[in-house]
């Protein structure tokens, strides 16, 4: 695919945004306004480019095409990577903008890779061939990271370009981090910003990434859950078998693994793996208000699903996505549907994600998952189990342990926390004040590397199928985005 | 693929195999070892023939192939169906070689057809395309079908060959019937078999399929089990949800479908289902005697398919297959793996089989079941449910019937198993008797439709992987088999 690099450019300013006493609201609408097809345009070009973690050809030309964005509005621009970080490694790409007698400097952060796509799920069959559709009166385009996370960075982009053309000054120094790595663990971010430490330290991270609140009120999120991973196999007979004639005799792996599985929930969500919830730094008063305050759109919300039921026994989200969670990512064994044959499967694979608070460290968490699958009688290896294992042992399970990061918390009394929220409800507020996101994200790694605090601003529809097929953007949120966006980096 | 039609031919008759006083055993060796190569490249053009039910169109390119087969060795053949079934059903090929005088009439039943595949888990990503490797010093070939159950039709016709290059009269009547059907759950058969109800009554049937006992010593079964299929599917999120964002509040439905399957078997294999194993016939003392004089090989499979455990607490395999028996054919939800993705899955499915004694209908099996579920707070729908019956009910499972079967069982004090018995004895016996084989088969519609005894004989090697990929056949097992066959061609 040819890719044009001039294509996100300064489109003409309008004369209305050129008026004195503009707002960062008045010119991201105006600008977005002007030349909304344009724009479409070259989010669907930036959209056309493949940036998933299994190519990392694809992941270096948006990271090379990033630069050349920067340095075409006079930034100065860098791909950051560090010293003895394997073959392939992502870069994040840097870019800097600085004021003259700026007091602050505020870094924007975002991620330009996206997760692993399966074509075939795909309405189109194609990630990376965005696809306008109009649904309910909203245009959408699909395309994988239209909603996470390249919308973030073509807002941001988009917001400068709007500020220039409306006259509008900086008043802070101006730092943009997009990381190629996020959904692939954020691995080797951490080093990456330690060997680049003077250039990525701020007064604030703005971490931009993840879906607005479910009515469409901006959301600001004051922490992420940490997150941890396992895969776990059981194997069967070495060979599969006719299920009529070893039916009864030779074990089944796929029963093994949902038995064991089953016991690790209760039928209300709840883990019932001990010391699953020890360690958990309870909710402070601000953090109780302001999830108090926050609209409950949970039934909506459950209908829209199609869920007859929720976890947790009639608590709130937002509630619910301040504990511990234990997730089923997909399990498989044998075949399923028209494909499913008489057999005995060879084994069975489950892969699991956990999502943790503050106070849970992330691999402290796989181990009491690995304890309790040893409590079920299970030898457990990190590696494939050999023929003497699996026969010296009546269970065994086979845990891969994937890379996690552990939560972070920003308290909202912090005097930056303050100015972000007055920004942001500057334009499309007031915003819902979260005290943890649900997701995941590298802030803990960052806050640890740059010393800055770290605040999460979401711009994308809450139904955007982030992480699975046809994610798409509503093109409203784009806009609206941009107007933040303006707000944020025009912050004194 | 163009197919030669005079594949199998009557290769020249060898002069040892001209002698007075032949037995068929050595009628069988000396027309198989003068003419290994040739045959080995008909059996292997044989498997060439695509045959599985998701492609009407190759079934009858077999069956057409077959009749042909029939009609050049002097056969009268014809292709069999009944009024009124669905388009592309496949025939059952009919063939008949009448012996005047003769007192009995020996039908030898085998299946054309083969289990669907999947190519890519094949070793040479091509099922249909044979590949010979020597495995331990012994011969085998590579294919779907080659021990199940190509490798008893060739043996059969291979046998009626070997016969008359020997010179050795037939004394009874001999029908071959050949199903295409059996792998689908012979949905069909028995309506064919009604409507050609002349045709295919006999004194015996022998049912020809299977493998040998895993010492190699020919079985004999006088019984299968029937068999019932389920399709379970529980439905999560009507979207696929980020795990971070709705984890710990939108239910999971893999853990649901975990938690359902889990309670259905103890860590035994024993089957917790209410009324699970009510009805069953319990065994003679025949039959007793034949299962303790039965060889137990457990030990040794058990460290050939490298497992820990075995299901029953230590019972044989022999006895085990004797109850019926709740297998997991596969499972599937989101994916699993490098493809993982850090969702909350829409839906979960499993394929479940039962292996049914002779007492417990098939339709009864899947109620008790259902009924199970049902008594786990499910809502259970046999259609995919609607928003609406999602919504209004806190659990719902769809519960997909499949075609079943029911066992059947021969006493084995009857005339003619003795006869049956002496003649597999003649040849590489002694062979085990099976009061009943733990698979399924069309026998009880074949017993309804015909009135005629059923008695299983079964010539592949145990670990030819049927029903799975790279299934195979040890070629010294084909030379066996046309031996065995031979000795039942021949029977009185």
């Amino acid at each position: 695919m040819k890719l044009n690099m001039l294509l996100f450019g300064l489109l003409a300013a309008t004369p209305a945004a050129m008026l004195a006493q503009t707002t960062p609201l008045e010119a991201g609408k105006a600008y977005t306004a002007a030349h909304k097809q344009e724009l479409t345009k070259q989010f669907e070009e930036f959209l056309s480019m493949p940036n998933v973690a299994a190519d990392p050809a694809g992941l270096k030309k948006n990271a090379e095409f990033l630069k050349a964005q920067l340095e075409k509005r006079g930034f100065e621009a860098r791909l950051l990577t560090a010293p003895g970080l394997p073959e392939g490694t992502p870069y994040s790409v840097w870019g800097e903008m600085k004021t003259p007698g700026a007091k602050r400097t505020i870094v924007l952060y975002a991620h330009y890779d996206g997760q692993p796509v399966t074509p075939s799920e795909w309405e189109n069959g194609k990630p990376f061939t965005p696809v306008e559709k109009m649904v309910d009166g909203q245009l959408r385009v699909y395309a994988r990271s239209a909603g996470d996370d390249k919308d973030s960075i073509f807002a941001q982009l988009t917001a400068y370009d709007a500020l220039k053309a409306a006259g509008i000054p900086l008043k802070a120094n101006i730092r943009f981090v997009w990381e190629g790595e996020e959904e692939n663990g954020s691995t080797h971010f951490a080093k990456i910003l330690a060997s680049n430490h003077d250039l990525v330290t701020g007064d604030v991270w703005l971490f931009c990434d993840g879906p607005t609140d479910q009515t469409g009120k901006p959301i600001i999120a004051f922490g992420t859950r940490g997150d941890a991973h396992l895969q776990v196999t059981i194997f069967g007979p070495h060979r599969a078998l006719h299920s009529g004639h070893y039916g009864n005799w030779a074990p089944n792996p796929a029963l093994a693994l949902v038995q064991l599985l089953a016991g690790m929930k209760d039928g209300n969500g709840k883990v019932l793996i001990p010391h699953f919830y020890d360690g958990m730094v309870p909710m402070g008063p601000l953090d109780l208000k302001a999830m108090a305050e926050a609209p409950v759109n949970d039934n909506a919300l459950r209908k829209e699903l199609w869920l007859g039921r929720t976890d947790g026994g009639g608590k709130h989200l937002i509630e619910m996505i301040t504990y511990p969670s234990l997730n089923i990512n997909g399990i498989s064994s044998g075949q399923t549907g028209p494909a499913a044959a008489n057999v005995i499967p060879i084994s069975a694979t489950a892969n699991l994600d956990m999502r943790l608070p503050l106070g849970i460290d992330w691999k402290v968490e796989q181990d009491r998952v690995i304890d309790y699958v040893k409590s079920q009688g299970y030898y457990v290896t990190a590696t494939k189990p050999t023929q003497d294992e699996l026969l010296s042992h009546p269970h065994v399970a086979w845990i891969e342990r994937n890379q996690g990061e552990n939560a972070a918390r920003t308290p909202l009394d912090t005097p930056i926390a303050v100015d972000v929220v007055r920004a942001v409800n500057s334009t499309h507020g007031p915003a819902v004040l979260v005290p943890t996101s649900g997701a995941t994200g590298p802030e803990d790694a960052m806050e640890k590397a740059t010393g800055s605090k770290v605040i999460h601003v979401s711009m994308a529809n809450h139904d955007d199928n982030q992480h699975a097929a046809n994610e798409n953007l509503v093109m409203q949120n784009l806009w609206d985005g941009v107007d933040m966006m303006a707000a944020l980096i025009a912050m004194p």
